[in-house]
C-alpha cells in the first residue's frame, strides 16, 4: 500500500510542511515518491523512483517554498507494477486543454477494462490502467470541460466501478477542484481563521500558521493517515468522494 | 527566441555539462526553462517559469546526475504567449502508451489548425499548439506505435507545413528516438570513443570525457549554438530533419 497526500486551498499555499510530514512515512513505502502542484492551469509534476526519504528531488520539495492550489503527492510500496520511473504516481494525461492528476493508494483485482480511447498507460500498475479509463469515460461523458458539480456526477457513477475492485482510495485534479474517494483510509481537514500551531505525527516540527496565513485563507489537507496531532482529522466512509474548491468542502 | 538543448545517448548518460553551459545562456533567455529526461519509458519533467541561472529546480538538475537515453531542455525567451508554467517548454504528451516530449525554437505566424482529435494545448504558445497539432496527426497516420523509420516518414510530411508557417527549430523524443529539426539555427556533434576534453564556450568549465565514459558509450549532443569549443559541431541545414536513435545519426 501507499500513502496519498492532497491539497486543496484558496490563495496558492505550499506544502513543505505536509511533504516533509508524508516523507517521514516512507521508511516502509520507499518503492518511489512523486508531487504535482497546479499553479493556475500548469502543472509541475517532480517524480523519483526512490524513497523520499533519500531523493535529492524530495529534498528540493521540502525545501523549495512552492505555492499552489491544488497538489497530489504519494509515497509508493509497490504491489502491482515494478519499481521505475514509469510506474511512479502521480499520473499525468490531458483533456479538454488541461491538465489532469492522479494518485492511488490500494490495489485492484482483475480491472482489465477495454482502453479504446485517446488514453493508454504506458507503465504497468493497476493505478495508471484505472486513471486511463477514468479518463475515457469522463472524455466520453462530456463533449468538452464541464462544471466542477457535473463532473462529480459524473464521477460518481464511474467510481464504484473501481471501488467493486478492490481498494481505490483516490486523488484526482485538474487544477479547479480536488477530488477525494475513499475506499478504506483517507482522512481530511480544514484549516482556517483563526489557525492553530501545528505538530507533525511523525516528527518533531511545529508550525504557527498563524504566521504565515492570513484571516482569508483557507486550505483542506487529505491524507491516508491524519499528519498532525491535535488538529480534527475527519474520515471517510468506504465509497466517499468528496470534492474540495478553494479551500472548503463543496460536496 | 529561445534555446534549446537534446541529447540522444546509447547508454543512459547525464547531462549536467552540457546542461550547465545552456543555462549560462539565461541572462537574456530568462522567461522559463524546463528539462525532460527520458528513462526507459519513464519520463521526468522539470519546469519553472524563472529563469535558469537562478531557480532552485535548475540548480538541482544542475547537481543531480539524472541518467537517461534521451533528454531536451529549453531556456525560453517569450514571444508568443505571457511567462506561465504552462507556456514553459518542453510539452508532453502520452500517445500509444509512450509519454512524447517537445521542445520548440522560432515564431509560427498564423498557425490555427483545426484541433479536432485528443490534443489540446493547455497554454497560449504557437508551440503548444504545433505540437498538439503535430501528435493529432501522428495519431491520425499510423494506428499503433509505428517504427522510427516510420515515424520520421510522417515527420518528413508533416514538418513542412510548420516550416511553412515561420521559424520551426524543434526538438522531438518518444524515449525511442530524438528528432531535430532546423529551420533557422541547430547544431549536433556526437561523441564517440576516443573521448577527448570539451570546453563550455561561455563558462570556464571543462569535462574530460574519457574519465566519465567507456569506449562503448557514443552520444550525439543537438543545440541551438554550439555549447562547446574545439568539437566539431555540425550546422543543420533549413528545412533538415535528423533522426538520433542510440548515440547515432539514423537519417
Amino acid at each position: 500500500m501507499c500513502q496519498l497526500l492532497g491539497m486543496n486551498a484558496n490563495t496558492p499555499t505550499d506544502v513543505c510542511f505536509s511533504f516533509t510530514g508524508l516523507a517521514t512515512r516512507a521508511v516502509e513505502h520507499k518503492d518511489g515518491f512523486g508531487i504535482a502542484f497546479f499553479e493556475d492551469r500548469g502543472l509541475r509534476l517532480f517524480v523519483d523512483p526512490h524513497s523520499a526519504r533519500e531523493s535529492p528531488v524530495a529534498d528540493l520539495v521540502k525545501r523549495y517554498p512552492i505555492r499552489s492550489g491544488n497538489v497530489i503527492a504519494h509515497i509508493r510500496k509497490a504491489t502491482q507494477g515494478r519499481v521505475a520511473l514509469e510506474n511512479t504516481h502521480p499520473f499525468v494525461r490531458e483533456l479538454w486543454g488541461r491538465y489532469w492528476v492522479c494518485a492511488h493508494n490500494g490495489n485492484l483485482i482483475d480491472f482489465q477494462p477495454r482502453l479504446h480511447g485517446a488514453f493508454r498507460p504506458v507503465g504497468d500498475t493497476d493505478s495508471e490502467r484505472a486513471f486511463c479509463w477514468l479518463m475515457q469515460e469522463l472524455s466520453k461523458a462530456h463533449a468538452d470541460v464541464p462544471s466542477v458539480a457535473e463532473l462529480s456526477a459524473t464521477l460518481r457513477e464511474l467510481l464504484p466501478v473501481l471501488h467493486a475492485h478492490g481498494t481505490y482510495n483516490l486523488l484526482l485534479s485538474n487544477g479547479q477542484a480536488l477530488w477525494a474517494h475513499a475506499s478504506t483510509r483517507l482522512h481530511w481537514l480544514q484549516r482556517q481563521h483563526p489557525f492553530l500551531d501545528a505538530t507533525l505525527a511523525d516528527e518533531d516540527l511545529t508550525v504557527d500558521f498563524a504566521h504565515v496565513t492570513t484571516p482569508a485563507d483557507r486550505v483542506v489537507v487529505v491524507a491516508t493517515e491524519p499528519l498532525t496531532q491535535g488538529e480534527a482529522w475527519q474520515a471517510m466512509a468506504a465509497g466517499e468522494l468528496r470534492v474540495f474548491v478553494d479551500g472548503a468542502s463543496a460536496g
